[in-house]
């Protein structure tokens, strides 16, 4: 029998290839979900949606107001920062509950699908020190959505949150990725959003992580940059 | 010094009650949240908003959109039933995830107020049977939204949820709401929508809950229904 997966598919690269770990699983059918939660560039749901046809699926897309509720520079309210992360501190670009509000709306359209799976591209190494991507979190919000959940309380069957990526580092989901032929070149990172020539500003956190670990690895990223660092 | 509390208001006989408790609470200053989420009908907004309204507060709305992703006959995918709700069934009227999504970005909307509570109306006792009323979720989503928020965190400090109503009948709802001054001719608990009388339908699990409640009382409902049961 068909078994059913959720991804939480924004277009980039972890996302993407959480969606192909998903899709190479024997019997399984992808059904990709992205959101419209009031970012300041959409070119990420356009990426969603061609890695979501690369794979065959159909990418749905989830509204949420997010813009009217909370502040953050990735939904407009101040600049991206361009200098880096320091150790310890959670940047700006955080965005409050996004990924309980995500998860929660991903555990409502499995529910409704007859969904068994729930994947998610959450990492706690390479990235940028959001709380709501560590493993504590991620146990306690399966727990809850459960506990919220009509199957489970009628049937005892959880729909489970998979994050394979969780403790991998960025050269390690690359390589992973490149393994099973996801193409890197559909995907969006930078949280800029493209400029006219549609490349990625180079310089933002969600930049400088995705290029280093390219670097590492000796290839060439295949999106366009401002200005490559070599 | 003033303490903040988000309050989810419907603006049914149950939030309308929260929000005066939340509201009679010493140096308490209110922040009511509503969703227009696709619900079948926008009337409930407008009695949160009064109900906001008649304790100085502004509503904030906040927009989901629900209906894309999953069936309920609330978000109109088939009609509200007439004919009560089975034992340890649980109803059409059910919307996967509601209060998971709800009280995550009710979450979001504390941590950028710097509120200290969240409120809400769950109630485990005369309600409809829906998985996410009941305390062990609304323990387990507690926790899990507050691993994901940046103050807790930072500083250790949770921002705590409040459901003072979730093991009180309806009767004793309605007792304190009366005590508190509750201005229940501005609620709407009617899950079908007002008709061209503002009139509720008086049949479906909701309304039926509410004026048997009033009746056990021997109050008088102040809003209008199709046909009062007395």
């Amino acid at each position: 029998m068909t078994s059913k997966a959720v991804v939480l598919l924004s277009g980039g690269l972890d996302s993407s290839t959480v969606a192909y770990i998903a899709a190479k699983q024997d019997n399984q059918k992808v059904y990709p979900i992205s959101f419209l939660y009031g970012q300041k560039h959409f070119y990420e749901l356009e990426c969603a949606r061609k890695v979501a046809e690369s794979l065959g699926s159909v990418q749905k897309i989830a509204h949420v107001g997010l813009r009217e509720l909370v502040k953050s520079s990735l939904l407009g309210s101040s600049d991206i920062p361009s200098d880096g992360v320091k150790e310890g501190e959670i940047p700006s670009t955080w965005v409050p509950q996004r990924n309980a509000i995500f998860l929660a709306l991903a555990y409502a359209y499995a529910e409704m699908l007859g969904a068994d799976w729930v994947y998610g591209g959450m990492n706690a190494i390479d990235y940028s020190g959001y709380p709501d991507c560590r493993p504590e979190f991620l146990l306690a919000i399966e727990k809850a959505l459960n506990l919220a959940s009509k199957r489970f309380v009628e049937t005892g069957k959880a729909i489970q949150l998979v994050t394979p990526l969780v403790k991998m580092s960025k050269v390690d989901i690359i390589k992973k990725g490149l393994e099973l032929g996801v193409p890197y070149n559909l995907t969006w990172s930078c949280y800029k959003g493209p400029d006219e020539l549609k490349q990625a500003c180079s310089s933002c956190d969600s930049c400088r992580i995705r290029l280093e670990a390219f670097k590492k690895l000796g290839i060439k990223d295949p999106i366009k940059y401002v200005k490559e660092k070599e």
